[in-house]
């Protein structure tokens, strides 16, 4: 087991790494009352609910279960309304802890019930999914979305503890695999060109779940997301970094109705827009930006967006949460392992990359 | 005017009290952006919003308006979301500033909608009813109410400032101004005997709104509730106190639907068995409860709770945020001036004791 420390004070937490770790982790130490409620999907909980509340029940746990359905298109308010609805049937206090077992879906809706219910009460994210383990779990940013756009409402609110069982992988559909190598790989893009050239090497190793290298890039993502959130934890200043491909993944989402696109895909077409743009703007070069391409089909992320037309694009990337006086304000790399906050305005050339970067 | 100021570190912010300040007061040093939007009622913007916002402009602001209905019964998911989709069609951004301009019920739910769009953006509190002016515009608790229980969702979240401007006090109905007395006298009870016996010589000139009684009572008021909060902003502790009266009056509102009582008028009669609990248990005396009784009066609160029965009332109560263990935790008097979190595991007295305190 390996293991990372997010450091923000009284509210620091650790990240356990391992296989196995679901069943095989004492939580007890996190917890300030015995009631705790496990809160997964229709498609995590037959295959790990049962065991996981068994571990609990064994440490002495009383257990309440909630099930939400699964997938993109649930995590809205609607949801989070029968959430905690369900919780305060269930009596929640305010010293029960909540699990969110599941992907980036469950991790966000989980987190901000814990954050507005009863104004705040403890939770535990037990993530499952690639992307959920390099990324969303860690760092305590919590979220729905809503019509409008992606994540609209949320709260920043730290978890007590995240723990990481790399085993639950080996259920993962080869699609979500896929999603969760785009913020893989964005690490490397937006600071650090080593960690590119040893995903390169090491990319094989981690399709075949080789639990050295598959290990290896889930502890290295979760410590640059853990040393980030770390610095800036509400997005003041280098967080913003981490949204390298969002801007344009975001509207992804959107605009092809929540789900249709898996975030990291989306997350994936947007980097390579993004890249596209920073090459239009002088910085990275023709081949930097195949190699970015490269990435992505070593990760077998789609190579090209979808043709909702720029203006479409643009509409959607105007409701990102980074805008300022009404102008975007875009991820940009200024070279392979370097980005950087942009205030854009020459929505021409904006158009024109996105153009290029979509499907004919 | 007179000032205040909630200390919370980097959060703190100050709170100004006088006649007139909605439009006189310079609000450019708390805002970080030009774009604020006003959000208040049907009841206070035909009073309030055009001479607001005219000031917001003469100060140089681009001001968007949304007006909500009325009253406790709108405290709810659904409205929160109508504000959030308007914050969203209306393109408010990370430095748009909103201005809670109402009573409790729209600060409450402003600032819950300010700590969750785009995970917190800024706002100001410019209460205008006595029971938001001495309480629950200070201190950074927002929430909706659910069916199942009052305020069970929301935030704990910091304004920048809070204007309290006594004037608008004159256009407030006499039930409402009775309802925001029953806090005021609340602070007396749980820290201050020596500001009972002012509030029982001054109570007719608060009544005529002498100024000098009148923001003498809110300045008082808002000092006690400061204090506390800088000393325990999340209610782990000492901040419990200022419920006092709440665990009844909450079970009160949520028992006659949301709105039927005023807030302040359950806190009264919930307060009032709180007494004869305090009574009971051997604290007060019985001359103490007829006190607390006599204070009511002076504020034409009502003297008993409504008959919903003992055991709807213990159902209710069942879901305060301050239960643990399943057992109620209530704010009882030791003596007037002091108070303390009592937990209470003797429902029989309890039930004999709101029989007692409520109408025939």
């Amino acid at each position: 087991m390996k293991t990372l420390q997010v450091s923000l004070g009284e509210r620091s937490y650790p990240i356990q790494i391992g296989q196995g770790l679901l069943t095989q982790t004492d939580y007890r130490a996190w917890l300030s009352h015995k009631h705790v409620i496990v809160v997964t999907n229709t498609t995590v909980a037959p295959l790990y609910l049962q065991s996981f509340k068994e571990c609990l029940e064994q440490q002495g746990m009383q257990v309440d279960t909630v099930i939400l359905p699964d997938g993109e298109a649930y995590k809205t308010m609607d949801t989070l309304n029968v959430l905690l609805t369900r919780l305060l049937e269930i009596k929640a206090e305010r010293k029960t802890t909540l699990f969110a077992l599941g992907g980036g879906v469950i991790g966000d809706i989980v987190g901000f019930a814990a954050a507005i219910y009863l104004r705040g009460i403890p939770f535990i994210q037990v993530p499952t999914t690639l992307l959920s383990q390099v990324d969303s779990s860690v760092g305590g940013k919590t979220a729905v979305n809503h019509p409008l756009g992606k994540n609209m409402v949320g709260c920043f609110y730290q978890p007590k503890a995240v723990v990481i069982d790399t085993s639950t992988l080996q259920t993962l559909p080869e699609r979500e695999f896929s999603a969760g190598l785009a913020e893989v790989i964005k690490y490397g893009l937006i600071r650090d060109r080593a960690f590119l050239e040893w995903l390169d090497k090491s990319m094989k190793a981690i399709w075949a779940q080789d639990n050295e290298a598959l290990s290896e890039a889930i502890y290295r993502s979760c410590q640059y997301k853990a040393d980030i959130v770390a610095e800036d934890e509400s997005e003041l200043g280098v967080r913003a970094l981490l949204n390298l491909g969002h801007t344009f993944g975001h509207a992804i989402e959107t605009g092809m109705g929540y789900g249709a696109w898996l975030h990291g895909e989306a997350v994936g077409a947007g980097t390579l827009m993004a890249a596209e743009l920073s090459h239009q703007a002088g910085w990275l070069t023709q081949g930097d930006v195949e190699q970015v391409r490269h990435f992505m089909q070593l990760a077998h992320l789609p190579l090209k967006g979808p043709q909702l037309g720029a203006d479409r694009y643009i509409e959607l990337m105007q409701n990102d949460k980074k805008v300022e006086n009404g102008d975007l304000r875009l991820i940009l790399l200024k070279a392979l392992g370097q980005a950087e906050v942009v205030t854009w305005k020459d929505s021409t050339l904006l158009k024109r990359v996105i153009e290029s970067c979509c499907d004919a």
